[in-house]
């Protein structure tokens, strides 16, 4: 069923020369399947395919594009263990976690299909004609939201399903009416193929232009480099390192035409523990803790890698909680070698850095791959002179930073690089009591927890997984949620145009039943 | 009155020793007043008060910033005649434009105050909890728009009021809850002075903080680029040219936390004259395009300076009267000997290309400074091969092309950068028939206009005033309108967050009245 070739909208393709294959992490072995890499005529072919597509299938109607986004999820579905098991061989996690990914994949591709059937998600904005306003006549002017073209996707290695081929960012690009290449992670390249697989059935059965979507492989960095600057290319999203992400933000903005990348770069989701939680809750904080630090052998981007209190006994108490039940978590399988390798190196890197002592750290012996956490803590004026202890140690890893006072702590919030999540465990009074704190954190990140921890991202509408640089390219913007669309449209404004000839969005009797801004005023009413 | 130091917050500062006049282009003289440059020390000393003020600022209600723009507004009005007649001096425009341009001013401080006032402008977005929701609870989140920082505002040369000092720019910045550092344009640095005392006389009436405006004079591009790599800057507007646009845009991206620009810098703004606008009404077309050729000495970004038609005895019949209508229309006194000397190389520079017949030419004798007009014609086949002609000529300046049939109209528009405007002149079937065309426009454009000239771009919602690079370099915002103020905002989610503690958007009972969008739904009402 593997074939291991680049799929060029409905085309199998494979002439170029370099294969590669994906590994099985718990055997630690490669797995039998050979990819082979995508040159860069089939590159192009893929794009110019896209391009061409583009032109009907931004007229396609939300409806119809509805109707594709709930045939690959149920093309998806179809699969069942068969793709389930490919994942896990690729990925090294567990079934509950492949088969809850697969489930928030399927619920991304339907809650995009309910946007686009409700449609007001254009944010159509008409402002209706004044013939007789003085000095000048008012003209009809109305503005919605318009696709801007071929998307490149490139797939993440710690979501399979939810952040790779017909993850969050192909599903919104898909639905604003873009079409997408996605440029297959080279981790799960057979679970990238197997959903490709599902996404062409529902191209041919939905009657979608082909080249609307096409999964290219490749495993270095030269046909990402070489799909981010084709000219026909229009945007990009992007889920992975702050390194890679930064390189391909960096190289758009070099094209003759820069275009919008939006990538989601990861943080260390600072987690601030005020006097109360300590006092009250420090062992319940402690243990949830342990268990959101070591969840998914810590391969999620909101991963608490930073807690921060004020010294206190209580504090110390927390600390020796979190310590205790975090040492004798059994360890998970990670997702590569590569990922276990950069975990050792950066947990070798911050361990030996001036000031900083070990809270706990899985000690027995665990098999090839196996994460084994690891968490520090160190005190605020040593955190603050050495910026190498604000990197992301990506898996089960955390530092707990003991500062003298809220002066500090709030010094060190203000210090931190852009983040996706900031977390309060407080009372209700502490958040005004320690208003400089709460207020220094909600300017660092794009989503502020109360009393919970940052793990686990709700899809929704009111979702913001995007946070100021680094964490993300830009702040303004979400990848999960409905709002992801926004990445992927601009607004067009028609001026004095005749009724039949505007979008359905626009006309005078709202067809679609839409909420407008009419006249400065939202309505679902007809004019 | 003008004293030609900068502003940085309430402090008036010239510690520099590089200075520069301003110039009066009807006289042909300088003016009589000398400005100071910015030094480092004043320009770090500027952001840093910023940054400061935007702490205080951030947290200022909309109803209270709605009171600062309004007081603005009233205070640019009470300068009087002295600020026109500064205006004039610095710009050669006429006392209506002056006028005109100041009532803009003043509508757009007071549009973005009615925006704050009604408050929905944030998106606020509320899915509540759901406890009992299995598998896993869903938790509450609530998200909605907020400041992203200080802004540095670059003023253009040819809106020395509305796109400069108080223009549309600062006028969205502040409103979002961002401080602003206007970048004074050297062209207009005595108008901008006036104006920027007039803001700061709001901010001491208004009670804002000190730092929350400041206003930096400069003659060349050593202080924009300081202002743009300074840490502390969050986001730049600017309004002018392709190259100095492209320049800040592509130095933010180098910083070690890359922020959004967002350059407006202009197009050419094609228009399509289809056969049924030419055989029935084309000496009407002709005549009002002449006008919006010459409106302003062509000194708009929206000025029409390509037409494009499909051969035929009714065309040729258009470009003759085009031309006699245009050649006799009276030269208009440009910015300033800069931009006069930019438009008359312009001119030359596309008059020598192959195949390029002049249609018309202003030939009489005029005053220094006094802009030429000058229509060109060429063939569908010599324009394609010669992106030369592409470019924008910024003045009284256009070429009207003679395509061969509708493939070559369609091919041409195809291969245009991006336009921050295109136009279609026709009948209401026309825009079926030439559907290809339409649709080729519309993909190239953020505004589409059926019948009518490009210039007059009215501030309303359904605005756009931006589009595909080289029009802009985010064609995901505009720069005029009420929407402007998304630039300067980011999206922040608030999970599980007490009552109390919420922003009163993001509060059960709605006490600000918006329009918010709770489960999924639009709706005005409490929860």
């Amino acid at each position: 069923m593997i074939t291991g070739k680049n799929y060029i909208g409905a085309e199998k393709s494979a002439t170029g020369n370099k294969t590669y294959r994906t590994f099985d992490p718990k055997l630690n072995l490669e797995t039998e399947w050979t990819f082979t890499e995508a040159t860069s005529e089939e590159i192009d072919k893929a794009v110019s395919e896209a391009a061409n597509a583009f032109k009907v299938y931004r007229t396609i109607s939300d409806t119809k594009k509805a109707e594709f986004l709930r045939t690959i999820a149920k093309e998806i579905e179809i699969l069942g263990d068969s793709l389930i098991n490919t994942y896990m061989k690729e990925s090294g996690l567990p079934e509950g976690r492949a088969k809850g990914e697969r489930g928030r994949t399927i619920g991304q591709l339907n809650a995009f299909a309910n946007l686009l059937e409700e449609g007001s998600w254009v944010d159509a904005t008409i402002d209706t004609a004044q013939p007789s306003r003085t000095p000048i006549p008012k003209i009809d002017l109305r503005k919605m939201l318009m696709p801007i073209g071929p998307i490149v996707v490139f797939g993440s290695s710690n979501f399979p399903f939810a952040f790779s081929t017909a993850g969050g960012d192909t599903a919104s690009a898909l639905a604003a009416g873009c079409p997408v290449i996605v440029k297959s992670h080279p981790m799960h390249a057979a679970t990238g193929e197997m959903v490709a697989s599902a996404v062409l059935l529902a191209v041919e059965k939905t009657g979608m232009p082909n080249g609307v979507f096409s999964n290219i492989n490749s495993s270095g960095i030269e046909v990402g480099q070489q799909l981010v600057m084709h000219p026909k290319v229009k945007g990009v999203g992007f889920t992975g390192s702050i390194k890679g992400g930064t390189a391909l933000y960096r190289l758009a903005n070099q094209r003759d035409e820069p275009i919008p990348v939006f990538a989601e770069m990861g943080s260390i989701n600072p987690v601030v523990a005020l006097p109360s939680a300590l006092v009250e809750k420090g062992d319940d904080w402690a243990k949830s803790y342990a268990s959101s630090i070591t969840l998914g052998a810590g391969q999620f981007c909101t991963n608490p890698g930073l807690i921060l209190g004020i010294k206190s006994t209580s504090l110390d108490s927390f600390i020796k909680t979190l310590g205790e039940t975090i040492a004798v978590i059994d360890p998970i399988c990670m997702l590569h070698p590569n990922i276990y390798n950069g975990f050792e190196n950066g947990k070798k890197e911050l361990s030996n850095q001036g000031g900083v002592d070990i809270v706990a750290e899985y000690s027995e012996d665990a098999a090839p791959n196996y994460a084994k956490q690891k968490v520090l803590t160190v005190n605020g004026t040593n955190f603050l002179k050495n910026t190498k202890l604000h990197q992301e140690v990506f898996g089960p890893f955390s530092i707990v930073v003991r500062c003298e006072n809220a002066e500090e702590l709030t010094e060190i919030i203000e210090k931190l690089e852009g983040q996706l999540t900031g977390t309060i465990l407080g009372s209700n009074e502490e958040i005004s009591t320690f208003s400089s704190v709460v207020s220094a954190l909600q300017s660092r990140v794009g989503r502020i927890i109360f009393n919970g921890v940052p793990t686990g991202v709700e899809v929704c509408p009111s979702m913001q997984h995007g946070g100021p640089f680094p964490a993300t390219t830009d702040s303004r913007f979400t990848s999960v949620g409905t709002a992801a669309i926004k990445r992927w449209v601009r607004p067009v404004a028609f001026q004095n145009w005749p009724q039949e000839a505007l979008p359905l969005a626009l006309k005078d009797d709202n067809p679609l039943g839409i909420n407008r801004l009419v006249d400065s005023k939202f309505t679902y009413d007809k004019i």
